[in-house]
């Protein structure tokens, strides 16, 4: 594709009164080339069982033909309506609490019989209407899905079918999963017992994978209903989403897009799609730092080692994230830099009514001009002239950063502190790595895919399969770089904890013991406090870097290195702040024959190649003006400028600079 | 009514021995006039299903009338019997987390059928056997009515019915309500659905204010069944009450009284009584300001421009509260400056039964003479000494606040920040009136009454119907000041946000528009840190008073002064601190030509005229002396004595004094 | 016992491998005797209904005879199989927020009637099979027993049944318990409500109590069922637990013993049984203080005069929680010092399976040898020499701790400040005896245990009954000496609060009343802070120690002493900082004629006379060396060494050494 998708959600369904005309005319000027439309409006499409209504869809499209704009349709599954829960109210979703009211989107059993069909039905007849026009480029099916809690008999049914079909005995079960503490283990399936309350984490977290394969099912389930309806040449994708973190002091329960999402499995979704896509919503103002941005780019690239959708970002949404001048700009490109085709907004206007009223799009809602829709109209400009540039270029990053869907499940049942999860140990790790401007995939450890990287991090990889640890052992005789660290290789993929020594299957490649880890509490590492959490480590074959600074703990080593096969491994026992984390990654860097730049955060530097040249984006994330040197004789891309190496270019706040270079490496 | 009220809530129900002849005696040394009993007691009065026993409340009346006491009646239904709900568990609310179950007050569904049903009884079953009495001068109706949470199935239906008759077709109220977002809308009414777990605020407003009139109409139920037995010269009142905030560290979810109170309207309510009634409690000792006394009277009086009683105020109460000496006779007048006809402690003596245990009474749990006691005696003293000075004296105020129990419950669902929620930002505004000596009536919005106001004051007005946009238009244009600001005059009365220009339907009267708003970090104005909020203000036909103080944002305006007609206009786009909020007030009052006096607070001033003299109340709210000049001659009320024009008295630690003007402007 | 009972609880059943042998050499090597084994293992005893499995326990009684160790054997009855709750889903307690779900342990209604028949009939089969058994040295009933916050109706029945029996007629307890307030009063026994919301304290306090008896009663219950079964030489025990404080960041609720248990009434419990139990979890690294294992033995000791078992305490437990080295040895040294006769680890391997994963044990999960363990073998071995020498030495206090399970929960209604729980009073009087070196009994108040001590300490002892009282003012009048304060004597057993002047019934032995007390705020006693809460004392015969530092309550006195009898009362009115506290405790001492040594804590000292000799424990409690003076010519019992009066011993961090002084007094 040509064209970067540049464009917002619209809902003429929302609207309180007729803006299409106007509308169009202001997304043009933008420089919009398309729209997303149609998914969570069930109610307005079919406001009676079977009874449809395309008044909305028919006046987007006709628009859309007569602006030239691009439209993705959504299917309207994430929001049931009104008549639905009347018909059958088991279409409510069962969780802990009880069952899910009527009121929210998002409430829904996606496993319950009667919201199938009902769904089923639903996309079927708006693909059967839409996937004829021409300006329908592809389709979303469903939107951020989840399981949302359902502990449901349905759902606890198809379960325990799921545990005969792989156990076969109850005793094979009990063993794997340890039931028999505290009376749990079954003689009987008959006994299988509800385990909406369950405690044994093992049986737990086997639920979540079991409700995130529900969940991919589902997604999966939608595609092949779309495949019998579109044309060769429109895509299929969904919006994947991250977990979400609360922006400002709202104690609303999201607003920020930040580490992996635990209800849902992206690498099994993304594997029935034609095409990834994602949320990215992020920190902004004085707190505008582009991880967000580059995160969804390292791990959605990596998906498919080819170019994604971001199906959401935000215009202004909250009063926290309104743009400063000139950042809304940054968004766009920094979005283009990662890796992304595309970029649309949530949403084109600020909702009227009276849910998400606060989350605001580009039009506030007078419907006027504002600073923020003059700057995207600019915004829009730019990615025209760039979209063309990048063709032919692809990413192709050295460094991997590990992740786990069972890692982090269970890691929610074991936490190592209550302020340091799962996601807070990963996202620290990504954090160092886009600081030091070291691009890095996001790759899930299941994929296996590792002999195509020169370095790789696992951090907090909790639990492992032997096939994994065989794969990484692999890598690193074969001359791979491993770094990785405390409450990794701790348990089998059941949760279990593994009897051997510790790191479990992977003591030789680190070359280093540990069996016992206590709370640090005045214990420094290289003079630098250690927080939350430390292994108390013996090297065997293994050379410490640092001891650990204690009255009893000093004869312990905090991290190790070693040498094994043809590569090299690290283990940290600790968690370490950040630059003392970078510290380690500059060692690993080293090992792997990576070259460190020497620009760090706020300077961020992203690059991809076509073979013969180098494309490199060089974004300023500060209020303050930044400098920056370039590294070889160069092109401005965007500004017909030549620059020779060494010369010292002076990016504004928020600034940025493309540059081409004719030799790739 | 000559006689100040004065007395307590009595009990003779809960005494753990007969007291009656030593507590009227002790009653009657402190000055005490009136009892109010049998409120709350429907179990003693009614112990099984249509068996009365009227034990209790004929030796109160007795002993009434042998020591020259007045007596005010509650019915008892804010507390049902057991016997009621084993009846019909249908008695018990049901609210979001189910039915309510049996033990706690304030616990019924006050529409449901049997509640009723049995209530009429024990109401007419007491008002028989007492309206005759002499000694008796009124009837409280109920305590403190919410609707306590209810979404049963029964006020469901009432919902229902009550939107068929406003909306007609569903199609008018999918519009009204914006349904259509995430798939609310409905298409037959037999779709409507439960609203226990409503998202959409419109719709959710539209039941929480349905809820309030059902608290109203049973207030109006209970009177007409009280007026067919009552005398001409005998009153109905009843006991409202505010928002309650918690005192001291307990948790406790109650203790103070502060704010609008959201679960009942006032307004409407007192319209149906002939006697305005409310609890008022206080902070005390270091922290006793004065300020819920007077905000109560801004309130009450201005509901019928008329004396009202406190029929529930703390003698001792809770261990933050027990007052220091002084504090007791200071309390007593600021009640009366503050227009009371009335005061009544809750309660006489200490409850031994355990519930409210410590909230303790005028006696102690020892039943004997102590400290607050015997300065109550003091009080009483005082208040019958002063009652006969204020006959023919009225206040009368030039200055309204604008409350509006919508815009509270609509900013329930849209917080402008966790930590200033509506009435936060109303009860700062009372305060800066308060402390700086500016007398004011809390008027609601709906009442339209602004035409005798000289300035009027609307913070985060934030749904408005056009009839009031009309009538403050209007009334700045005949030469009126409004002060108003950040999140006024943003959704109509469905809580619909306007897609005109901000702020909507009043951008000409303020001369000022904004369409983006924003989280302040980093922002001044005028060198004050601005929090919480603030809006991005463009002044049109405004001047700008002060701008935002930031790199990015100050190019905006952060409040404005406009001409508008023969009046001025302030609008304040952020939530300025308390003392910058005093500026922008005393600007207002210059426009407005009200003189501001020189004292401030911890010296409280309050007045009333008789057309011809004025009395002024000044009382000191501090721990340390206070000087205040007489205004120009002057009598001492309550001491004989005559002051000479700016003759300083020198008020103790929570003294007062009272003085008598010749001239009453 | 000649032995000190020294081990682990043992799980075959939770093992990932057969590691029988190589366990039961590591534990000789560590000289243990001891394992405790069955408890909680219901669903692998009997995997089906009356289908029993003592694969696993026969195991191990072979290897305890192989190896000559004892075991303990715990009916398993605290964790329910899932075919029990299938069978009748009844057996999961019914709380306040519904019927518990399958999963977790102590989940059952301890009153089901399907509990209790397969409770005894497993009981019965483990009995039958073991109890001949010759390495089987006594059971333990079920395990830290509650009642799981049991709201079901059976227990409601039983409780309503308990109400009639008591008070005969509904105006009885209408009046005892104060129900008329708010409605509450019934005047038919069917009208008794539902208790499950009940907001009458003293109805909600006796259905604590009342539940806290069915825990007694389902202990005793058990013990019967043993009886039947076991041998003359064999002893019954049960684990009972302390209230639980987290420990660590986790957000857990457990972790560390602390204060009373106030679902479980030690004393009547402990009547039942041949031998007292008890869990001890402590603070440890550098916040071991060794305060919990010595409440342990105050309280565990005193209820049978005699010594006890800790039956779990930690190995390494959490990450917080590993010790230092030197602690693992000090934490075996203080238990016996405390009165223990054994001490069992919690557990002995750390746990696999996916529950209690990190709470681990004296191996890690990879069984080898580590530091704890190794440290343990030295503990086992000094614990070897040390059992011989205690041989009729017995503890004798003079200073007594009054407790009481009715304050404690009528406090839990009534606490007196959020962060001042009837816990935090009692473990602050605990600990500062225990800083002071003043060994002491805990001791029931209801046990009116009082002649054989010189001095007690009643704090906030708020609920007493007459024959308490009574006693109390006996052994005063004897010449005993008192010392209480602030929220004693307050209610009756009912928890209604006295009518009488406070502290109520006691206010003459204490020369002292009061009827208002408030919140500390800028208020000091001789100079320090008083914090909290406050009384408002006015002395009558007793003598003002200290006034109240503040501008209104200086004439008030803050603590005072007073003479009664042949006898002296101390009555301290608010709540002293620790340090001031301990200087009313030395006044006390001096009236009760008790020396108080010159070391407090980091040295802690602990004694016992066997009538002739004085054995004496000199431990350090901190990090760094300290020095001890002998009193009086010694022997060292560990070490051989004879020392002289006054010579100087300089103890190690976390060191002990162990005195026999020939001379008792």
């Amino acid at each position: 594709m040509q064209d970067f998708l540049f464009g917002a959600a619209y809902y003429d369904e929302y609207m309180p009164y007729d803006r299409i005309e106007e509308d169009m005319q202001m997304m043009k000027k933008a420089g919009f080339n398309v729209i997303r439309i149609a998914e969570s409006t069930w109610s307005t499409l079919e406001p009676k069982e079977n009874v449809f209504d395309f008044t909305h869809i028919d006046r987007m499209l006709s628009a859309a033909e007569k602006y030239g704009m691009m439209v993705i349709i959504g299917t309207p599954t994430y929001a049931v309506p009104a008549w639905l829960v009347r018909l059958d109210e088991t279409v409510l979703v069962e969780g802990r609490n009880g069952r899910a009211r009527y009121g929210y989107r998002q409430n829904m059993d996606i496993t319950n019989p009667t919201y199938l069909h009902h769904a089923e039905l639903a996309i079927r007849k708006l693909l059967g209407h839409t996937a004829g026009h021409p300006n329908v480029i592809g389709f979303q099916v469903d939107n951020e899905t989840k399981y949302y809690g359902n502990t449901g008999q349905h759902i606890q049914a198809m379960f325990k079918e799921y545990l005969k079909q792989k156990f076969v005995t109850t005793e094979a079960m009990n063993q794997a999963y340890g039931l028999s503490y505290w009376s749990n283990s079954v003689a009987d399936w008959d006994d299988f017992p509800d385990v909406s309350d369950v405690q044994n984490a093992s049986l737990g977290c086997a639920f979540e994978e079991f409700r995130r394969k529900a969940v991919t099912d589902f997604l999966k389930w939608q595609t092949e209903l779309v495949k019998e309806y579109k044309r060769e040449d429109q895509f299929i994708t969904h919006n994947l989403d991250y977990d979400w973190e609360s922006i400002g002091p709202w104690g609303h329960h999201d607003g920020r897009s930040r580490g992996l999402q635990s209800n849902a499995d992206h690498y099994d979704i993304a594997g029935n799609l034609s095409l990834a896509g994602v949320d990215v919503y992020h920190s902004s103002q004085k707190h505008f730092t582009g991880v967000e941005i580059s995160f969804a780019g390292s791990e959605l690239y990596a998906l498919k080692h080819q170019p994604y959708l971001v199906l959401e970002t935000q215009a202004q949404a909250f009063c926290e994230t309104v743009p400063f001048p000139g950042q809304a700009k940054l968004q766009a490109i920094a979005n283009a830099a990662s890796g992304a085709m595309g970029m649309m907004y949530w949403n084109w206007h600020s909702i009227h009514n009276g849910k998400e009223t606060y989350w605001k799009g580009v039009l506030s809602h007078d419907f006027r001009e504002n600073p923020t829709y003059l700057e995207i109209c600019e915004a829009g400009a730019e990615l025209k002239r760039l979209a063309p540039m990048l063709n032919g270029y692809e990413k192709r990053n050295k460094v991997a950063l590990l992740a786990d869907n069972e890692a982090l499940t269970a890691l929610h049942w074991f936490p190592v502190h209550r302020d340091l999860r799962y996601n807070d140990v990963f996202v620290k790790y990504y954090k160092a790595l886009y600081e030091m401007n070291v691009e890095c995939d996001i790759v899930f450890a299941k994929s296996l895919d590792f002999e195509r990287y020169d370095l790789i991090l696992a951090p907090a990889l909790y639990s492992v399969d032997e096939d994994v640890t065989d794969a990484l052992r692999k890598y690193v005789e074969n001359g791979g770089v491993l770094l990785s660290g405390f409450k990794s290789f701790v348990t089998d993929k059941n949760i279990k904890v593994s009897h051997q020594v510790l790191p479990s299957g992977m003591n030789d490649v680190f070359g280093v013991t540990y069996n016992q880890f206590v709370r640090p509490e005045d214990v420094t590492v290289n003079g630098v406090p250690a927080e939350y959490f430390m292994e108390l480590l013996t090297p065997s074959t293994a050379e410490a870097i640092y001891y650990y600074e204690h009255p009893y703990w000093n004869s312990y080593a905090a991290s190790c290195k070693n040498r094994y096969g043809k590569g090299a491994s690290y283990y940290i026992g600790y968690c370490p702040r950040k630059k003392q984390l970078k510290e380690y990654i500059a060692l690993a860097l080293k090992d792997a024959g990576i070259e460190k730049r020497a620009e760090e955060f706020p300077l961020i530097i992203k690059e991809r190649c076509n073979g013969k040249k180098k494309l490199q984006f060089v974004m300023n994330f500060s209020m303050e003006p930044q400098a920056f040197r370039v590294d070889a004789e160069a092109a401005g891309v965007l500004s017909d400028m030549i620059y020779q190496k060494d010369e010292q270019i002076v990016l504004e706040a928020w600034g940025y600079v493309l540059l081409c270079y004719d030799n790739a490496d």
